[in-house]
């Protein structure tokens, strides 16, 4: 008997969304490379993964054949979505800026399409996040939705009205970068006091191990965690620390979510969301980091008892929302000037 | 013979925009109440005012009945235009907050239709400045429009697409709120180290009336201007003495525009518009305020070199854009969800 053309597992809630066929993502990290097949509820029907092969451009390219070769083995592909740390211009064909890839001005689109003989989507990986949030995540229904995703530093992106906000460039949502301490942290952008130097899992450890070093008495579980160098203290065990309830370490998350709730004020003056979004790594630490930042953000939102505060929540989707949110953008795509727009 | 019904001076350049009849829109400001009669392609066509009568919302309606009944003498009004500090509902019915008015959570829109009898839309004045802009002023064909208005504060407001963008709770664009300098000056707003402390005419004033108590010799320009008290130093001031030549008083604004153009690079960070217009009365300073704003731009934009920058011009329609866009709001609003949209 010969295969259904197309899956029949497809059934989509919203009949605007209803598209035949399944969809690759590919989220593109700095140590490795995560892909699925993901249908059009989100749910992802298989996995594979890769080491991230150096930043060589056409390296990269090869996993991402690969990828595909091996997860379309089983399913009929319509199409790839691709998410990676960078800037996409509008049109969606070319990767202007990578921060750890060797992408500039790489007309990325086209290669892959011309390989995987498929229509690509390529996002931002913070834009991908907060898409997957938006459609099957924390962030369903709601009109104006900020997402903010902390790992090593932070990502953000918008959907406002169904619409992904990605600016007149395509490089919007850079909100980690929001100058909050002129003078303070370096940051690897070039700037100095960056919110990402202040709310985020490289933040978490970079204050740990300044506590360790000085050797202070608070700081004998992180040092014991870390058999004893400071140098090996990581946000990560500064969180598995805190959950296991050392007061030092629940102080480190404290401030950090002290730090993100005040970014978050700022950008609510700005945009005025019904909900942030908060994922990412460092959300491991769940209520220990969010509970903070709730107060800081109550205590700073200006208007605060003149308005209706946004809600602030937990992502939904945990690490693979990358990937949902790519697969899903190559498949509801239009290639529109500064948004992705849906109804 | 019978007066035409409708004006015959409208011809929209946008058919989409074509309306029959005028507009009136009125600015309520701390110290005035502006008024105008506006045409659909945004020229004024006969101008009105009055001092602003204390807070007491029955004065403020009072005042504008007034104003529509003296301007709709020999102009046939098809709607009224309110452009107010404060914030508006989404369903622009509601003044749920004026910081100069006492309104809170006040029906001024069905106060005033039954009043005027004619259709009435409230707006931000900040938005409604925005608005005007990108109708007829420095922001035209912008699809990511920003808008900064310098007074004694910072006004914001976002044109996205065609679309005023106002949030989900109508509260956006309160962009001079971002805290910048945390632990830094008190502001108004209940916080400190909001930028408006450091980039808008207040903050020029109060650092020259620093400047002049410290006895400092470089101030003595300053001092003579004010008859030799520093109090009486003004932004105001200190713009005139700077146009003028003195050395001094372009420091601090050079200062100050260095501020600003910090603030503009987190802006740009965060929305990454082609386009930051910026308005009030604090750019009668011109260049000597707008050059180092974007050289300080240029500095410490995130991502430099690897993303094409906004533009940072003037605005075009000077102190009239807020009823100007008042009055073209009430003419072409759409009663929708988080928008008035055009197109």
């Amino acid at each position: 008997m010969p295969r259904p053309r197309f899956s029949p597992v497809l059934r989509v809630r919203d009949p605007r969304l209803r598209r035949r066929g399944l969809a690759i993502g590919i989220d593109i990290g700095g140590t490795k490379v995560a892909a699925g097949v993901v249908d059009a509820e989100g749910h992802v029907l298989r996995h594979a993964r890769r080491a991230t092969p150096g930043a060589e451009p056409r390296e990269v390219e090869r996993v991402i054949v690969e990828l595909v070769g091996e997860l379309s083995s089983d399913h009929r592909i319509a199409s790839v979505g691709i998410g990676a740390a960078g800037w996409m211009d509008l049109d969606g064909g070319t990767v202007l800026f990578s921060p750890h890839l060797a992408w500039r001005n790489e007309p990325l689109r086209d290669n892959l399409e011309r390989l995987l003989r498929r229509r690509v989507h390529l996002a931002n990986d913070a834009d991908a996040a907060a898409w997957a949030e938006w459609r099957f995540g924390a962030g369903q229904q709601e009109q104006r939705l900020v997402c903010i995703t902390l790992g090593t530093g932070i990502g953000g992106a918008m959907v406002l009205s169904g619409r992904l906000e990605r600016g007149r460039y395509g490089v919007a949502g850079e909100f980690g970068h929001q100058i909050l301490v002129p003078g303070g942290h370096r940051c690897e952008c070039g700037n100095r006091g960056c919110w990402e130097q202040y709310a985020s899992g490289n933040a978490l450890g970079r204050e740990a191990r300044e506590l360790a070093r000085a050797n202070s008495p608070v700081a004998q579980e992180l040092l014991r965690a870390a058999g004893g160098d400071p140098e090996a203290i990581t946000g990560a065990v500064v969180t598995e620390l805190a959950r296991a309830g050392d007061p030092a370490s629940r102080e480190l998350l404290e401030d950090v979510g002290e730090w993100l709730g005040i970014g978050l004020a700022n950008l609510a003056a700005a945009l005025d969301p019904g909900t942030f979004v908060v994922g990412g790594g460092l959300c491991d630490a769940g209520e220990l980091l969010l509970e903070p930042a709730r107060r800081a953000f109550a205590r700073h939102l200006t208007g605060r008892g003149f308005r209706p505060p946004a809600r602030i929540v937990r992502a939904a989707l945990g690490p693979e929302a990358g990937l949902i949110g790519a697969a899903d953008l190559s498949r509801v795509s239009l290639r529109a000037h500064g948004a992705v727009r849906l109804g």
